[in-house]
């Protein structure tokens, strides 16, 4: 019996790196992420194919795919949609590949409400923690300036608890390995052991 | 504000090699564990230490001490007492230090209904896994033989169920670093990390 891939989902604010993170992971040895492709139905551009940059549909089609709840998550965007398919991720899921997504805030949160068994990593920025005590201690920022940067990073705790681990970018390399200790560490989690096992 | 440390519950059936794992751990770079100190009402043996080999305790105060709710889990042994005392733990954890204890199966249990929100790691012998199979496949084993080890497996992976993660011990250097990536995993989960961060 083949184990069930996992869908891992890449998340966190914009501006965090999530990008240059999927990269390097995706440069690293030993990796075999399927990425998940999107729907579109915007027109190919000279050089793009159709399920390997994006599946090309029609619009009827697309809103068909939403209202058969085959989409992940989707939004519009300059008269055309965009959106996730889950059909291709169910397919490489139970051909025991994972799948990696590398998705914004809002849509992570939609795709976690189809697919809560993923795995659901926050991207944050570095030094989120003890933020306050540390601007203090710094010294050199006005009280305004503190209060305005806690602020900001307290909407960004509120966005984490929707996530399974929450991984500082501080050093690239550094979120690389703990991302692949997670991976590592979901997979011998017993409930997925179990799951691939003779009955 | 300190991160609460983990505790981190070794355990698996006789014979898998619980020890042999749990020294190679303690003798990778970077591994700050404390181990969990037994007490036990035995007499000291020549050149034991209270606090270091053991907690050496009267059979009253053990006795009080499993009324009070201070024995994680105990066992009595040739007329005495052994137990995992909860108070050191607590204040190890609560010191920012992680907890490394290894245990049977029986302790385990015990220990996991106080203290659920350890990391709970069932080392598994190696070929659990489609052991059926793979049996007949080889061909050698008579189907008596094959029945009673895919029995035996059974009872282990009934074990299983009441853990975080399942561990092979294949090789003792992979299992260890499966163990890591697991400590890793678990230091990011949102959970542990929204504990330690400013309110």
């Amino acid at each position: 019996m083949t184990q069930r891939g996992l869908l891992i989902v890449l998340s966190g604010p914009s501006g965090v790196g999530k990008g240059t993170v999927r990269k390097a992971i995706f440069e690293e040895e030993g990796i075999d992420f399927r990425y998940s492709i999107s729907a579109t139905t915007r027109k190919p551009r000279p050089g793009e194919k159709d399920g390997l940059d994006y599946f090309f549909v029609s619009r009827e089609e697309f809103e068909n795919k939403i209202q058969n709840g085959d989409m992940l998550e989707y939004a519009e965007y300059v008269g055309n949609y965009y959106g996730t398919p889950k059909s291709f991720i169910d397919e490489t899921l139970a051909s025991g590949r994972d799948v990696f997504l590398e998705i914004d805030v809002q849509g992570a949160l939609q795709v976690k409400t189809k697919m809560p068994e993923g795995v659901y990593i926050f991207l944050t920025p570095p030094d989120l923690t003890n933020l306050r005590s540390r601007l203090e201690g710094r010294g050199t920022d006005s009280r305004e300036v503190i209060e305005k940067r806690v602020a900001a990073a307290k909407e960004e705790l509120k966005m984490m608890i929707n996530y399974n681990y929450a991984v500082e970018n501080d050093v690239v390399s550094k979120a690389v390995q703990r991302i692949k200790a997670i991976i590592t560490a979901e997979r011998l989690r017993v409930i997925r052991v179990l799951d691939q096992i003779d009955n």
